[in-house]
């Protein structure tokens, strides 16, 4: 086979895989970087050796593949030589792609995840990042933050991730582990972390942080629609959809978890100041409700107020596609450039 | 006068100057960046227009031309044509050289100092810049912070002040108003801040805080030989003078502050995972004891503790030079570079 055999149809493709709390997601982007193809498989329950997990990535890139062959790019199989898959995992990933720390994700401390992954995917090199650092690529290269210099991603999800774009570059700090913002702790006296501290952003200001303002709301007799009686039960995606059609007291909720957002915009204005934020995530099915809270928030609290200019607070135009895009893209163009 | 002439010994001489909240610190550099002179003057009284700002920059720099005059370097007049002289203040500076928002130096809000003292300098070009950006660039470059890629540089004194070094370079944000960190809030229940929020970092961590918490002891009827019977006038200095006599309770009281210090630390290592933190400013008179106090709150509070790479915290080698250092560093080399 020729080099330019090589460099058809299959080279074109680039493969992105996001590993998150309850899915693993897989995409392809054909040329100019559109989206071709999407796949989907479950996150396993936790195992001790994280074989599971290395076989979730591995099932997601081939039904991606299998999607490719009924499609439009019949005959892409990821084989070694080919460029490398990018794979986003929550958590402190580093430069050697070992995966060091993951509060939300407790099965995979210390695992090797670019062998573990690679040896399933038939020795192909697997290009292993934190997912909100690829998240953020997408954003700044092809989505919501392009044209900005100074950028923040921040994933709203069960927990809260984050990626930085420090004058036009993804920057990933010392040990590859910049953008834990979650764990800012907000307040010493606050709620266990299960990173083992008191009072992590993310307990107030992720998915879980609306689970759980929407409980005391309901033990303390609110939210009697959504309870049904069972105020221990209650989720917060259930008060989110609430919210939206109308609830008042879940609305309230909502904006609790919005202030609360906003007022970790502000802290991170403090240290990076960006000039633009791009909010994702699962939290974000709250739409607007959600954002214009955490603007507000963000308004009353950023230092210098008006005398700023302003920071634009902006949704994820690939949602919950973002890291997984973005891992893509890497895989591309061999790293984060 | 040849163009070679304009080069010689006055072109060699770099001018830097730091507004602190006490004093205004005046340096020229010498070949090989060496320190060749200093001048102190007070930093004015609040006044409306800055102009007495302004003049204690010009006064300053004169009292620094006066020693070259007078010792190694005759006729190092600062002058149109010449390079420009640093200048770093602290709070909020914008791209522009104007100072947005200053909370410990509210006199200067809203001044176009780069005109105030440019004017005041017979128009030479003023490179204004938020002191502790100056100040990181000093340590970075040539003190304790050499051969580290990422840097953050922590100023304890009346307030906290913030520079970063991201990749090996100095990172001021989207605005300049990056490392503003004494005012991220780590407690939104907290005291008040003359920035107009509650609970800000630089009310636990630093020159201040040490002097509430001192304070608070001494009402408490602690710390009795430094109270002398009147609790509600013990100064920070005096603590930290008596922990290092000995004295138990005035160490608690600095120890307190040092676990604040480690802790904030903690939380700007989830953000930008930087590999060398530098301490600086007056709180740091300090020494050891608090030193140590921060590394071991650090150390427990770390997101990941263990699991990653341990992260240098250490003393700055300018100590409060710092600032002017890197001011006239920059001035030298046109810029943050």
């Amino acid at each position: 086979m020729s080099p330019d055999a090589g460099a058809s149809a299959g080279a074109d493709v680039a493969f992105g895989v996001d590993i998150g709390g309850t899915k693993v997601l897989g995409v392809a982007l054909g040329t100019s970087d559109r989206l071709v193809a999407e796949a989907r498989v479950a996150t396993p329950a936790p195992g001790r050796d994280g074989e599971d997990l290395g076989r979730a990535v591995a099932d997601a890139v081939a039904a991606v593949v299998a999607q490719l062959d009924a499609t439009l790019a019949p005959g892409v199989v990821p084989h070694q030589g080919a460029p490398a898959i990018g794979v986003g995992a929550p958590g402190m990933v580093d430069r050697q792609g070992r995966l060091r720390f993951a509060p939300n994700l407790p099965q995979a401390h210390g695992l090797d995840w670019s062998h573990l992954i690679g040896d399933r995917l038939g020795g192909r090199t697997v290009l292993i990042e934190n997912d909100a650092n690829f998240a953020v690529l997408a954003e700044h290269r092809l989505g919501a933050a392009q044209g900005y210099h100074h950028v923040m991603m921040v994933t709203l999800g069960t927990g809260i991730g984050g990626g930085l774009v420090v004058d036009g570059r993804v920057q990933v700090g010392g040990n590859g582990f910049a953008g834990e913002i979650g764990h800012m702790v907000v307040d010493p006296a606050g709620p266990a972390c299960p990173c083992g501290r008191h009072g992590c952003w993310e307990r107030y200001a992720s998915g879980s942080g609306l689970g759980v303002l929407a409980r005391e709301a309901a033990l303390a007799g609110k939210l009697p629609k959504v309870a049904r009686g069972d105020p221990e039960s209650v989720r917060g995606e259930d008060v989110s959809a609430a919210a939206l059609a109308g609830d008042l007291d879940a609305r309230r909720v909502v904006e609790e978890v919005g202030w609360w957002v906003g007022f970790g915009l502000a802290n991170l204005t403090c240290v990076l100041d960006p000039e633009c934020f791009v909010l994702g995530g699962g939290l974000m099915s709250a739409g607007d409700l959600l954002l214009d809270a955490a603007r507000a928030a963000y308004g009353e609290l950023v230092e210098g107020g008006e005398r700023r200019p302003p920071t634009a607070i902006v949704p994820a135009s690939f949602g919950e596609r973002a890291g997984a895009v973005g891992a893509a893209l890497a895989a591309r163009h061999g790293g984060l450039w």
